[in-house]
């Protein structure tokens, strides 16, 4: 289903809806939206008396996959999101996530709080890019598959990862709790293995490094279908505003407007990830100044930006097929955060 | 004095802090930052002990006009921002908004609510974009210089406005409390009338046609300096994902890199601006529906996205000069919303 069908109808299952608000809880131009609305009143899904639209017998029917409306804002202030609001499945999730393998630095892994996994599920909610949709992750140490499956509601998750445990620990997991998650070994030089633009949802946390970003931003060109959502996570960290800047080209030039950026989204606590100095030892930053710096962090400074991205045609990848695996692919002049030397 | 040496100050001022905490409450990207604080500290600046950085009695000095850091976000939820930080900020300007022109039609008025000022105010805080800054505003029914200059932060603070009733209440309340600020009568179908490339900081709330954005945002590349940060305000009522994607074209061929959009950030209640009957038949939306729907909504249905950019280059406006003051200045297709028929 259309994610601002999806909008409308669960809008409506949680009751009749004036046009105001109406058109307030959803994302589409006025022009759109009227568009699609006079469609539903025309198939019979939605009816309209006294001042209120609400869902028909056949749209009860239509929308009988959909939760009625949650809200996920947080109250208490602008612009932020709340992660409580899918509780049952946050506890779901925290409970799958045990025994997790911890992150390989061979592969620039470092994996996001629980709760910051379960706030980019509500923003995804509230955009309409879960309920119904068919999600593709690629690169997955956070484990977003298993809290998106601890919803309920996608249509379906599927998982390309290169770390071959990560891949067996979220099958486990879904054979477990009968998640129906599809998890793939695949690395992301190597061609898009998959058939293409047959997802409305990409998710990706990239490498850092320009070439590493155009591969992986590519391979979600290739992923989704016209108007599908590309997420993906970017640091003011690891990644100067010029860098931004480079993205931001690459992404208009595949056919993608920049819809959503979130700052200071995510966070990747030292603790949760075992990083110590070995981990440190091993980064360009730890070189930079004169002095030492006495470990463990007492700040939880590597943070992302969660960018979302609607595709206003289909998407067209700068990158097609295999590139070549080298340090190029994780590390630039700037990725000085990511781990290197050995 | 340039944000991110205002971030690193203000964060020192309030008190002695590790690297990791210093490089977690800035924005600058690893290796600018770290050849920042070299530099302040091989000035005599910043001193570093014991796993610490401080400021010297020179870094007292120079961070004399800077608040200690403020925390301006949300404690409750993630991406959120808080408008009570600047609380006596906020109710002087509460006080100097009484008796404010109502929105004038013809100009596509309509202002926020206080709060979500200052929901903008904590923003540009934290983004080092308000101490010590050189603010131009243009189109300012918002009152939002009154805003900015109730906290004492900004160096100067010019305002561009069309609507000489704007500029007269602008002036009087900051003669009445000596807030220094400069407004000035200006139709941003005019040439721009300042000097170019002098300012830090540059916010505009646009008619979102797409040839009023064109022109608007140009202005801002005219105003704006190299490193400069340009806020506007957009929607998804009236502006399509498409006209949203030539914007951001327009951007980066201006030399702007999109670093922030908040989505939801800002409402302009319809009760607040006074909108009736008057307002809505003027309207193309309500010619839309077949249906007549009932006054006043009950929803504040109007909102913005927050948009932040920044200049990596020198910014180059593609418009300059004169430009034709038309209806097309305030309409396309898609801007439903805006009062048009008279």
């Amino acid at each position: 289903m259309h994610r601002y069908e999806v909008q409308i109808l669960r809008s409506l299952k949680e009751g009749p809806k004036s046009f105001w608000k109406l058109l307030d809880e959803q994302d589409e131009h006025i022009k759109g939206f009227v568009e699609r609305l006079k469609a539903l009143l025309e198939a019979g899904v939605v009816e309209y008396s006294d001042g209120k639209f609400s869902l028909t017998p056949l749209g009860e029917e239509r929308a009988a996959s959909l939760l009625p409306r949650k809200d996920v804002r947080c109250p208490h202030c602008q612009g932020g999101y709340t992660f409580s609001v899918f509780s049952e499945a946050f506890a779901l999730y925290h409970r799958l996530v045990e025994g997790r393998p911890l992150p390989n630095l061979d592969y620039d892994q470092g994996f996001m709080t629980e709760s910051d996994v379960f706030s980019r599920v509500a923003f995804l909610y509230e955009r309409g890019d879960l309920e119904g949709q068919d999600i593709l992750i690629l690169g997955d140490d956070d484990l977003l598959s298993l809290a998106l499956a601890s919803t309920g509601l996608p249509r379906s998750i599927t998982v390309l990862e290169v770390d071959r445990r990560i891949v067996e620990f979220i099958t486990r997991r879904s054979q477990e709790h009968n998640l129906g998650i599809t998890a793939l070994e695949y690395n992301a030089a190597s061609p898009y293995p998959l058939k293409e633009h047959a997802f409305s949802v990409f998710i990706t946390d990239p490498v850092e490094s320009e070439k590493g970003l155009r591969i992986t931003l590519s391979r979600g060109a290739q992923a989704l279908k016209r108007g599908g959502a590309l997420y993906f996570g970017l640091t003011t960290i690891e990644s100067s505003w010029h860098k931004w800047y480079n993205v931001e080209r690459m992404l208009l030039e595949m056919g993608f407007v920049v819809t959503d950026i979130l700052r200071r989204f995510s966070a990747y606590p030292d603790s949760d990830n075992h990083f110590d100095e070995e981990f440190y030892d091993r980064t360009m930053m730890r070189r930079l100044m004169d002095v030492e710096f006495p470990l463990p962090a007492d700040a939880d400074w590597f943070r992302s930006s969660f960018i979302r991205c609607e595709a206003v045609e289909e998407p067209r990848p700068l990158v097609v097929g295999e590139v070549v695996f080298d340090t190029d692919f994780y590390l630039d002049e700037e990725t000085m955060a990511t781990p290197k030397f050995v």
